[in-house]
This record gives C-alpha cells, sequence and structure tokens, in this order.
C-alpha cells in the first residue's frame, strides 16, 4: 500500500496523529529487557504491541540502532519487520542527503533492506539528491524543511519557505511530505499553507516543549489530518520501570486525546 | 593521532593530494573477487595496497555499505581496520545531520563503531547539529558547503558563504573541515579565502568533469595543501577485469602527478 493511504488509513483507524518515536537507549531500559537476547528488538516489540492501537505511525532515527554496531542495525530490521504486521506505516528517521549513485544506495537501503514505509530526507544537496528516493512511487519522502532545534536560526531561517515551494513543485507522484517543528507554530501554519494536504511530520511537542494547541492547530490540514505530530522519550521512557509498555500506552493515550481536542473545529 | 596531523603526515609522505572513494559496488568487481566469503572487504583490500603510497585519505560512502545490509556494513567496518594499519586517514562520507541524541548517536558510530577519522556532515540542522561530532577533538567533521551537482544551486547557493563564515566561526578545536565540489572553482576560490588552511574535500573531478588544473589551484591553502581531491570510480573502476588493482594504482598515480603539476607555484 502507498505511504500516504497507509498512513490516512491509521489516522482513521486509531483516529490519532501520534507517531511514537523509537528511539532505543539501552541505558533507559528495564533489566528484565536487557537480560533478553536481543534487548533492542525486545524494547520495541512491547512498546508496539502497547500502543499500536493509539498511533498512526513509527518513527525510529536510524542514528539510535547504528550506535550500536550490525548488531542494532539488526534489531531494526526485525523492528520494522514486526511494525509491518501491525498495519501502521513505518517512517525510518534517516536525514539522508546525498547524489546520484549514492543517493540510490540510501533509497535501497530505506525501501528494500529497511524495509520502511517513508525516510526522511535533507534538502542542503538539491532536487537530484531527491531524485531516486521519488522513483519508489509507493514510499513516502519526507523532506527536512524547518527543525525544532535552536540551530534552525543557523541557515534554514533564509531558505525554507523556498524549500516548501520547491518540494510542492516536486511532488508529481504525491510522495512528499516535510518535517516542520512544532516550536515555531507561526511558520508551521505558513508552509501549510503552502503544501496544502500535505502530510507534514511534527516533531518537539516533548522534551523540546512547543505548545501542542498551537502546533497541532497550524499543522492539520483543512480536514484535521496529514500532522504526524512525533513524541519519543516521552511515550517510550514514560516509565523506565518494568510497566514501561503500560506508561507508553498510557502516554501515547493521553497525547492522542489531548491532541484530538485541538483537531475539532 | 589527530585527523589533521594524519592527512598531513600522508600528503607529505605520498606527495599526493588524491583521495580515493570507496564506493563499493558488486556489479562492477571481477568475478575472482565475487567468488570471496567477504568480496566487498577482498575488493577494498586490494585497492588499499595496491594504492596506499599514491594517496593521502580514502573515502568510503557509507550509503554503497549499507544497501548491502549488516553484511555491507561488517565489510565497512573490516576495511576500516584495514586501513588504519596503512597510517592513511579514513573520511567516512556519511553526510549526516540530527539534532540532540542523535547526533551524539551519530557520532559515536562514525568514531567508535565505524572507526573513521573524520565524517562529512550536513550544516542544514546548524550549529547545535554538529556539537557532538566537534566533542571528538582528535577526529575531522567535515561540513557540506557547496557541493558538485546540478541541485546544488537549488538552496546552497543562498547560503554556501555563509556556511563557509560559520564553519570558520566554530572551528575553536581545529578540527573542522568543509565539502566544496570542484566544478565551480571561482566559489572554491572563494571560500578558501574565507576559510584560510582548513581542510577542504573536493569531489567531482572524475565523472563529473570538472577542470582539473582550475578547481586544485582554487582548492589549496597557500602552501599547496590541505586539499583533499577525491576521485571515486576513476580510481576504483579504471579497470573491471582481474587488473583492477594495478589499474587503480595506475589512475591514482596519474591524479596525483597531474594535481602535482598544478600545485607548484
Amino acid at each position: 500500500m502507498k505511504f500516504l493511504d497507509k498512513l490516512d488509513k491509521a489516522v482513521k483507524q486509531n483516529n490519532s496523529l501520534v507517531c511514537v518515536g523509537l528511539d532505543v537507549d539501552l541505558q533507559k531500559v528495564p533489566q528484565t529487557v536487557l537480560n533478553q537476547e536481543d534487548p533492542i528488538f525486545v524494547f520495541n516489540r512491547e512498546i508496539v504491541n502497547a500502543t499500536k492501537d493509539l498511533v498512526c505511525a513509527y518513527k525510529p532515527n536510524i542514528a539510535f540502532y547504528e550506535r550500536y554496531g550490525v548488531y542494532g542495525l539488526a534489531s531494526l530490521i526485525k523492528t520494522i519487520e514486526l511494525i509491518q504486521q501491525t498495519g501502521i506505516p513505518v517512517i525510518l528517521d534517516a536525514k539522508r542527503g546525498d547524489i546520484g549513485t549514492s543517493s540510490a544506495a540510501y533509497a535501497e537501503a530505506a525501501f528494500n533492506i529497511y524495509k520502511a514505509d517513508a525516510v526522511t530526507v535533507s534538502p542542503y544537496m538539491g532536487k537530484d539528491s531527491l531524485e531516486p528516493f521519488l522513483e519508489y512511487r509507493d514510499k513516502g519522502v519526507i523532506v527536512l524543511c524547518l527543525t525544532s532545534n535552536p540551530g534552525s536560526k543557523d541557515f534554514q531561517r533564509d531558505i525554507f519557505i523556498n524549500v516548501a515551494f520547491q518540494v510542492k513543485d516536486w511532488n508529481k507522484h504525491g510522495n512528499l511530505g516535510l518535517v516542520v517543528g512544532a516550536t515555531k507554530p507561526e511558520d508551521l501554519a505558513e508552509i501549510r499553507k503552502i503544501v496544502g494536504e500535505m502530510p507534514i511530520l511534527i516533531p518537539g511537542v516533548g522534551a523540546q516543549g512547543a505548545d501542542l494547541a498551537a502546533a497541532v492547530k497550524a499543522g492539520v490540514d483543512k480536514h484535521g489530518n496529514r500532522a504526524v505530530i512525533n513524541s519519543s522519550r516521552g511515550i517510550i521512557y514514560a516509565s523506565k520501570g518494568e510497566d514501561f509498555a503500560q506508561a507508553a500506552a498510557g502516554a501515547a493515550r493521553k497525547l492522542r486525546d489531548e491532541i484530538n481536542k485541538y483537531r475539532e473545529k
């Protein structure tokens, strides 16, 4: 199924715009998980099983798996395989950006090795750097536009509006999206106006303390959809004890319900 | 040893500014290599053994390894281990760019898992996205500034001068560098003026057909050094037959000697 169809279906089915960031950190998981053969996979499996009826997407950031070497990446592959059985789409947060055959190799890795439904990419190297990804028409390609961190002012400030216009223009197959941080709701609203119903992945509502109401109102399309609101640590480390999975479910439900208040007209 | 010291030593010892891009593609390696247990590693080993007296750096692009899954990444780790025995520095071409704990995880992967001497990163997310890399003071952090592809005009055009100034400003520990494509020698000369003796990694002299003389003259510092001129396919696939390693040595020597003509005052 196409990424966007899969996303829309999960949003509707679970009545949720919540995306769970699977940013695994073995220093934060309980001892009973660490005692398992593949603790990264076991942790993710418990989180996924507890939250799969509450969310519209999962977003593993590949950095956290790469840090554990080939074993970490093998756990990532197993995790995505598992999520694929739930029907919830997987956004591989990789922020890739390269050209020509290198870009094609990254796209092949994202979609054929890791088997993600969508991947995040950086726009810095321009249109031809994204083209190998766009050829996978059933896959989502979500381009960094305006991020939630302090350094977003260093270079993005001068070009993010141009990025939004260009990405809209490149969206011939309807498989592009944008990453826009929740911390700047006015900019988010302006970008939403530019890109219409394009999906926008919105990080920064948890640890980075954005105003959730403002972010939701600015981020959704005219139907109250197509905003994928990510929380990582706020959900997966809601408890660091044995009850981490139930706590994650509780945090995901709470975030979902709060977001839904602001989605309503 | 610090990346920059290691680079300077290799430049002097081999009288070379040539960097070999280890962009492995199993469709282009001879059958005798494919018959080995770890063909990616065997191919790289033969290339490294044939060229280690002719070059100043090796630059594996991680995309080409990731495409082969965890086996490809295991071959990359073995390859870098081997190169570390030669004294030639390894630049991991990864173009990473993320924030906070994700950025720290990428830095840990680049320097502690892959054990590279330097890594390429994207500036798009700003200063705080690079800080976790800069904390590894002995390691090089080489920031995309102006790339050699057509799409570099899309967004870089408006900000690459600012990137050069900012990176110069952030270079408190002397471990930063820039990526500037060979295809724009006038811009390269302007960037060189801004950053003084900072190392500049220069791709685009081979397949992308830049004017080598112009690129070398614009790219070197006032001592004729600190330009790391990359060729990938032009060296490693100089022959696709059994003589690939000797052909690679021939191509590396030829490129080295031609570059050295233009390095001279």
